[in-house]
């Protein structure tokens, strides 16, 4: 079966009050109209065209060659809006559906079963529809005795009874699409509106004595199209609720759905608890039996098996087997850690590996550095990779340690089982197996303390403190 | 016209089991009285008298003289209440609208429609009342056949038919000022609690043939009444849901509106994205095109256009355009930073002025200074602003380069330009261009490691260790 | 009257996609069979028996003996599982209460008014039924004409007017513990599963003129049954609303106690206030008049009146009134801290006790250390108390002032007022009142800035940054 997809996505979608293109908006991290694309490639769709407005150049940007586009200059109504596929998809066999750039929760299952109807019963249109509680302000589906489809009434036109009608019209279709175009070619502008409807393509079909179907989808949240940022918040809400469903049934323990954010694209094991608060985006992939949260936020990065991390963010890093990460850590881009690693506290990492067993327990930066297994940083030690110019190199040899507060002043090499005493400030290389040590010696001075504070509290009293 | 308010807000709230006077317990972080005077505030009433009862300073300590008040001894019921205004209020014509004190909810918007529906009605009294799905313990509304109110029935009073009214008396009326009065004097405590009730006015109005009407809000919550600490939870998160809601209108994208605490008075640009977990409070004014979150706390600040701030904490902080924060910084009051400065990870900034492309990337505390433009802290330079009495002031010239780990002990000057190397702990002003160091010499002690690993494992041996 | 329990917990959860035993999985902080077992032992069960499959020794490692257990080796139905108890409980006289091991928010309170009916009908069965909104999928209680119970018809089974019912079977029995054991006896397996029920001893007592009840209970969720990880969150989110309401009623003020994480055994004073995003765990006792949050993770901890904890994850912390805490701070096992303390930003302690009116304000570690009253670290001022091998301790004397990015080389001591100077690596005692002094003198060197610019910058054009 040949099916070709219609995506209108040229409103301007001004009540978003937004620069940004109304379909671009991500929700749960992808942009609108990618999830609307997206549903369309899982069902096999052959060619999707999206119709598109002014300030196009960015849709298509984002899109690529997922997509045709077929520029609607005016808006002219939906009716006026299918039509600008015509050239591109006019003399295309068999179905076309049509959706909406702004309902980014409609699912290739629903599409699926919209088709299999429209199939089922030889219809020319389906239309999706849903029941509302609330129908109010939109379309109402009347059906005739025989279920079939008669009649949409827009809410302004409903009589008392239909008023009462609970299915209405989500403004997606599907169309066998010859007749789509040849009906399409009828539509006149002759309303208060003076639009071209696509609704009226229906009532064209049914003059005709086509077959119109309607297919309701039990989730009409599905048809949830976003013209204000409050339906954007509540797109986000729905598809992220989808989302952390299906990962709770793959065997992943969400501690609070309301409060865990996972972008579409996601992998975590199963036995893998995630705690409140935590953001997990981009092509993140997360092993089984990890601890993650509270409040991780990790994007676009690899941790395995049995990992903890809370209170950190990770960014493009790498993270191996049973390595705890936090509380208050930062990974940057680079950042690649073996199995049994532990970054504490006031931690950053940035574009450095770091062996196994090392440990970064406490106010440390360690960045553009290789780190050979079992080092240990002590607390405050950090690498001087910047010079104001260049970035560069510290390379650290297994079982190395580094004393507290010591500043590496790259480019520099600690061969291997080296000692750096505390304090220290380095800037030539340690031979393996080497102590080094550069600062004063101690001078205590007995009894001038109180000296001290004596002068101390005398400036205070000449001036106004600067707290 | 002449409209004067009467708030009622003598009650003790024992359920809310709280040292805290009742009314002053905040939502979205202001105390609820203040919530409903300023309601009566932008319906322009004339003069506001709040009824107090034992412990009133602190709430005229909180209002001020944005209201009269009246000292209610006893708690004798609400008519009681009500009548210890008359000494203030008893001689005005025009209207008078009766609130309490613990409903935060009311909006202006919902005491006007009264006020008009009175108006239009020449009513001497009109009650606003709510459909409640639950009314269960609430007094219900009987209205005779024209649709006026009859009568206010108890729930312990009601009918089987009356039980099942879902019209709810709010408790909150709108009254023709002289009538109001001239019928509270009527009103006795001849009932089983002993209590003057206000509710019995209507009855007494209805049986002088004066008009009695309802206005029926159709946002039910704006009625909620706060006696417990539930149900303040539940005003704080509709109170929360109506302030979101606005800001979305607005054209700010919020990510997660159930996850996002914004007080009444802050202000927010559009095309500003505020990602999951943040709070932003006080007199906050945040630009457009800024990302606020995930985690950003922010009081009393002003933040510029293109702003990033994420898992930071600022207060009173001013921060310039595309000026990235975070995450985990903490911009103390006084801080004030110019355009795309850098402010990474594990940074304090108090009482500093820092100008335009100043980087701080990591570990650093600056406090009590001055810094041009383009001036680079390496990581863990801090300033020694404090020596136990003073606090002390840093300049730092722009363009300069300030290495890592370096102290710089206030009062200090740094000039243009000028290049501090790592590690130092820098007490003399340094020229522009010059160059400071103050670091002992590195000595390496060849495989002097292992006698050290010798000298501390045998340590180990001898003694238990303190971990 | 002598009541015993059997719990239910053979069921290998395959849903849950789990490693873990099914009824092991925590909610709230506690495994779900150790709710289950804890609503028993409120309502004073003399003996408990929890029924158990293969992998039961981690049940039996978690309950101990607050149960005695009996193996089912295969699952042959619910009524073979509580067969299976006969020989720990057959002999007992009184009545036996039918739990299950996945049930976690059954409450004491349920199982009493259960047993009260039971004893007050004389009936030798009742069984715990609830209203569904939507009941399919479930067992439907079919009452007489006096309202007793005569059948319960499972979905499959159920006619049209039996599926309309809305009172379900919750699968939880008070029974006569005699004639629970002489009907199960009689219960066959010759149905389409193979399985003996539970339910056909209802229907054997019914037979035999038994009194068969009904309790209904009025919170649908206590009969939950948790059987996947959606289940679980909702289990989650449903004790925890229950929790937290019981803290606001006590006057805690909870801002969203949809965002706020409190284990069951937690407690808090009166007018504290937790702010979003924390979470208290274990046997955390809190005081009164604290602010605990945003974002406080705190895990078995002693917290005083007054406390202010913000941003801060602490653990096996104990800390004194009026004390504060972060943002972000971290605060490990062993850590005492006093009076008026204040533990600023990026500020770790670990196994230290601290005086009152102690000042470690940031970027400091402060770790295996005895502080005396009212010392002031400076920023960075850490203590090296790891040589790699051994945990050593630092003492310092009260009113000692440690300057900014000191390294204290335990073992050491600083005496009471003693001062330390910025920069020092102090590897010696300090006398009482004595200073000590361990850095190298400035040098400054002339114009010196630029020919360093010109040098690095050389290096860049050179090499391919590293960054």
């Amino acid at each position: 079966m040949n099916i070709s997809g219609i995506v209108l996505a040229a409103g301007q979608g001004k009540r978003m009050k937004s620069k940004l293109y109304k379909v671009l908006h991500p929700v749960c991290g992808k942009p609108m109209v990618g999830h609307v694309v997206q549903a369309l490639e899982r069902i096999q769709a052959g060619r999707t065209v999206v119709v598109v407005g002014h300030g196009a150049d960015k849709v298509k940007a984002y899109l690529g060659d997922r997509a045709q586009y077929a520029m609607q200059e005016q808006q002219l109504g939906t009716g006026h809006a299918v039509l600008q596929a015509e050239a591109l998809l006019g003399e295309e066999d068999g179905l076309t559906v049509v959706l909406y750039g702004d309902t980014p929760l409609i699912t290739s299952d629903s599409l699926l079963a919209m088709i299999k109807l429209h199939q089922d019963k030889g219809a020319a249109a389906t239309v999706m529809t849903a029941i509302m509680e609330d129908p109010s302000g939109l379309g109402r589906i009347i059906r005739d005795e025989a279920g079939r489809v008669s009649r949409i009434v827009e809410q302004k036109d409903c009589n008392e009874q239909e008023r009462e009608v609970k299915e209405i019209n989500s403004g997606m279709y599907c169309f066998t699409n010859r007749k789509l175009f040849k009906a399409l070619n009828q539509v006149t502008n002759h309303n208060a509106q003076g639009e071209y409807y696509l609704t009226d393509v229906l009532g064209i079909m049914v003059g005709e004595q086509e077959v119109v179907e309607a297919y309701c989808t039990p989730d009409a949240m599905e048809t949830l199209g976003v013209n204000d940022k409050v339906a954007l918040s509540d797109a986000e809400r729905l598809m992220r609720a989808r989302i952390n469903r299906s990962h709770m049934l793959n065997g992943v323990t969400l501690m609070d759905p309301l409060n865990t954010y996972i972008e579409a694209d996601v992998q975590i094991g199963a036995d893998t608890v995630v705690l409140p608060g935590s953001i997990i985006k981009g092509q993140t992939v997360i092993g089984e039996d990890c601890v993650i949260g509270p409040l991780a936020d990790i994007t676009d990065s690899q941790v395995a098996d049995g990992v903890q991390v809370k209170y950190a963010v990770l960014s493009e890093a790498v993270v191996g087997n049973q390595t705890a990460i936090g509380p208050f850590a930062y990974l940057r881009p680079g950042a690649k850690l073996g199995s049994n690693v532990k970054i504490g506290d006031f931690v950053e990492i940035k574009n450095a590996t770091l062996g196994d067993d090392v440990k970064v327990s406490h106010l440390s930066y360690i960045g553009d550095a290789r780190v050979g297994n079992n080092v240990n940083f002590g607390c405050g030690a950090i690498t001087v990779n910047y010079d104001g110019f260049n970035k560069q190199l510290t390379e650290i040899g297994e079982d190395a340690f580094i004393g507290s507060n010591v500043n590496l002043v790259a480019p520099v090499k600690i061969g291997r089982g080296a000692y750096v005493v505390a304090g220290s400030t380095i800037t030539n290389d340690v031979e393996p197996d080497g102590m080094a040590i550069a600062r004063e010696r101690q001078v205590n001075k007995p009894e001038y303390a109180s000296k001290l504070r004596s002068k101390f509290s005398e400036k205070k009293q000449q001036s106004q403190p600067k707290k």
